[in-house]
């Protein structure tokens, strides 16, 4: 990446010299998150979409995936920490649901997919409550229609309901939502798509160093890095607590402080910002990444420039990123 | 009401005369619910669809309308009862919000319309837990793409954020939210929208006796009754508790065990049942009715006629009951 620090984008570059430099950092959003073994079919996704919605597999029965990854709030829930099942806290911010399978998942990296996540989410006390992986299942005995969902969604199973199923169903839905954004657009060559803002902040953005960590597809997302390479993170964020981040996955002291780095993409709309939420303003995270990151004090219009960039990567919100109408409980229960 | 008791449609009535006889007890959905003082502008309905989902006006900023009334579920959360902000118990059932307006609004009456529950549940500990009107009104300051959106909805305001206007926007959005059903093309003539045995069900639940009480537009929503006319009712239902109803809102002995009579309309998609939810298979409900209001043991044929009756009230969710993107959290706090 040091390439692109040294190459000569400050000024005013051309609109086809910048676009060319973003096409070798970034690239466009794919049309789905699929992968070989993970096929995303339609019964498949429609079964994963309710599941997604479905409040009736926690321990209350009223809470989903969605309740912390509204569609509203661009998949995440605009609280700094959220809040679990029976008012337990969550120990740290709610990233987006949007674009997730292409990134890293979770802040600490201890996810190896979407469908891992769901798997940890549905054992967790504070996702889910519920004792074990059997209490989860049973909720399907009161909505007989979901049987015949999974066995279209997992024809060659002989028993279909198991929760690896739930996790594979939810996680082939979580892979179709992706948010193609102005970025996407002038990626493409539409290079109007953005503003000229947008487009300066661009170049601010690739000549003061965030690329090293925030290039690729997701505009980050893809490697781990330490939060705080030249001052403490919390003193600059005003933290309540100290999160040591991988270490406490890992013990390794290597990993002290080290976090996933987001994905930037949506960021205008999933505030606040950080692992713990601790910064409410764009502009406020901008500076403080630039200058306990990089060594950079951005002059403010450098800030503004680069927020306006932040911005082209708001994207449209997937059309199937709303509540489907869900099956209902039955009569009585199934034996 | 005693007419039709009277009237002889016990046996195979011919299908002009079900139908005549139909018409004379329902009306069809109107296309809205709403009433003159109330326009039901598209700025009102749009601002009002947004603070219905919009999860950032109670206590914890994690709970909105629409977590105890989801569109996946027909507008309820399938609980006996819900659960308020900070696990706090609501003491009843969550209605459906679809038709509501058409209805008495709460078990007890206890609310004037649509929009006078919004200002009472905005002001109530267990659904929001904001101290007053100021607090709720304080979240407005970090999100303030609401005030445009105020200003169209209510452009005869000089300052239109007030309460008042959050429950005449919300009101006006729940007043859109109505579900045509295979019954209302029923009412419209078209015989064969419900099949032969929803029609033995209604004829069943005309000669029965239901329609003294479950009448008109909402196939019940509009009376006051009862509940065990000649039973205790919690000892049909197996009730938890004692809910002296309406009694505890007037204090008069007569309205000891008097309840809203509830509309029927997607009663198959919103179990479970009563106030306190203490009955989860409709067609348990179904023979309690008939037994403790009317006298009536339903033969189990009957029963499941009356039960496909009351399935063909299910209707469609309405287009716009999904969630809309919300305004995003500003870069600072307003001033």
């Amino acid at each position: 990446m040091a390439v692109f620090a040294a190459a000569p984008v400050a000024g005013k570059a051309d609109d086809a010299t910048l676009l060319n430099q973003a096409r070798e950092i970034f690239k466009p959003l794919p049309k789905d998150m699929g992968v070989p073994d993970l096929p995303l079919t339609k019964p498949r996704i429609e079964l994963g979409r309710m599941l997604f919605f479905d409040p009736r597999f926690t321990i209350d029965a009223n809470m989903s995936c969605a309740t912390c990854h509204l569609p509203g709030l661009y998949g995440m829930d605009g609280l700094a920490k959220s809040i679990g099942v029976r008012q337990r806290p969550h120990p740290r911010n709610a990233p987006t649901i949007l674009n997730s399978a292409l990134n890293i998942i979770h802040w600490r990296g201890d996810r190896e997919s979407v469908e891992d996540q769901v798997i940890k989410a549905l054992a967790s006390p504070i996702t889910n409550g519920l004792p074990d992986e059997r209490a989860v299942l049973d909720r399907f005995a009161r909505i007989p229609d979901y049987a015949p969902l999974f066995k279209a969604a997992f024809p060659d199973d002989a028993a279909p309901m198991t929760m690896q199923n739930m996790a594979k169903a939810i996680g082939a839905y979580e892979r179709t939502l992706v948010t193609p954004s102005p970025f996407d657009a002038y990626l493409a060559g539409d290079v109007n798509a953005l503003s000229p803002a947008a487009r300066s902040g661009l170049e601010r953005f690739m000549s003061t160093g965030c690329v090293a960590c925030h290039a690729g597809v997701g505009v980050g997302g893809s490697m781990f890095g330490k939060f705080g390479v030249l001052e403490d993170y919390w003193k600059a964020t005003g933290s309540q607590t100290i999160d040591k981040g991988r270490f406490d996955v890992t013990n390794s002291p290597d990993d002290l402080y080290i976090f996933r780095v987001p994905s930037l993409r949506n960021v205008a709309m999933t505030a606040p910002y950080f692992h713990d939420g601790s910064v409410a303003a764009l502009s406020e995270a901008v500076r403080i990444m630039a200058r306990i990151q990089l060594g950079v004090t951005l002059p403010d219009a450098d800030t503004q420039e680069i927020v306006a960039f932040l911005e082209s990567l708001t994207g449209e919100l997937p059309p199937n990123f709303t509540v489907p109408a869900l099956p209902p409980a039955s009569e009585l229960p199934a034996k």
